[in-house]
């Protein structure tokens, strides 16, 4: 596992990703462990153009997502438990919010084996962080029923690029031991120098009439506003899909 | 990567795990996507023996907290970037739901690219699920600040015990094709039949007084009267650590 080489592929080759592979590293992510091995995640596969165009607007029609020769949905997924459970004289207490943490978390873990394995496979992927900004449209699209909600989208397919990789920060701005350990000005500055230096970051504040890297985010990118009202249709649609009352 | 033949390993050897491979895994880890580049995660490391004793109630004193050499606690966390914000004349908007779903799902990638990296370094590892139970035990302990939450719990060690694999459900269980696939009662039994006849599944519903395997999970292991009260608790420590208003 090359994670060293890792990066973003948004540009795909024409060549088709075959369902065999496909469901063959699905079925080998499926070995991530699981609460209670109840594998509380279901994947939606896009392979229709028609469904790309349908997916298209909840990722800010980004092109990945029509040009990729897959897309996939993962979804936290109760839904198929409780009707387990219903079928099987049990009564499913999984519509709150604790069982939609606990499935996203199951979900997102099983993402991230699939990543590594068809990322080891040649694969290339971009993973759309878009899915939980309007979860609403993604739910209609692909007819989620309640207690199934999406929390990823790759898209998926072979490498037609190969960017360059993006910087990360120094181990000390994730690392804590024991307790942990606040950030003072001087550790921001140690954390956060080297990368405000490269010149990619600085022609993105110029062309962006910023004064400093982070207003970018704040004032573009991320901005409170958007959040306020993403964080409302979020709630919503977690209303929606049964698991909050 | 040999993810055919991962299991959740709960006892280790005496064997430490030196600070120089764990920095390392930890570092290799940070090439997993992240939003925006932000690396909304902070992973805070438990060696000394008190501090095992104060995580192992949080954990129900699952003796793998304090029998394993380290314990990690992998943290969605705002704090850092919102403080890099703060020092940079920037306005952070992250004090509501989306950006704790945004660094949880960066925290929770993270967790298992290292735990993939970290299995195929031979190092066994078990994923405690109880991390989201009594987050504000974690909380307290670890000293987290606001912005900080706790989304997982890794116990890390050179293993001691090789358990048998436990099953999964067959494919057609967690993948749908274009859109979501209802369970009908015959797709339930298709996909749950052969887990419930395993005997050790036979026994386990036998030793608990049940009918079924589900009513195992909803009357013992995951009972709604658990799961709404930890609702609770989470929403309470959400609103706590920041946010939720």
């Amino acid at each position: 596992m090359n994670i060293k080489q890792r990066r973003t592929i948004r540009k795909y080759t024409q060549q088709p990703v075959s369902d065999e592979l496909l469901n063959r590293l699905i079925e080998e992510a499926s070995r991530t462990q699981t609460m209670g091995n109840l594998q509380l995640y279901s994947v939606v596969v896009t392979r229709s153009e028609a469904m790309k165009e349908r997916l298209a607007p909840a990722h800010f029609c980004q092109p990945m997502v029509t040009e990729a020769p897959v897309v996939l949905t993962i979804c936290a997924d109760f839904r198929r438990t409780t009707d387990w459970c219903l079928q099987r004289k049990a009564s499913p207490g999984y519509d709150n919010v604790l069982s939609f943490i606990n499935a996203a978390t199951d979900a997102l873990l099983f993402t991230q084996t699939f990543c590594c394995l068809a990322e080891e496979e040649g694969l290339g992927l971009c993973f759309l962080g878009t899915t939980v900004y309007q979860p609403g449209v993604i739910i209609d699209a692909l007819e989620l029923p309640e207690l199934v909600f999406p929390v990823a989208t790759l898209t998926v397919g072979w490498p037609a690029e190969q960017p360059n990789q993006t910087d990360r920060l120094p181990l000390q701005a994730i690392l804590h031991q024991e307790t942990y350990c606040p950030f003072t000005p001087e550790r921001i500055d140690a954390c956060y120098t080297e990368r405000e230096a490269l010149p990619e970051n600085k022609h993105f504040v110029e062309i962006n009439n910023k004064e400093t890297l982070a207003q970018v985010f704040t004032d573009l990118r991320y901005t409170r506003k958007d959040n306020e009202a993403m964080s409302e249709g979020l709630l919503a649609a977690l209303v929606c899909q049964g698991f909050i009352k």
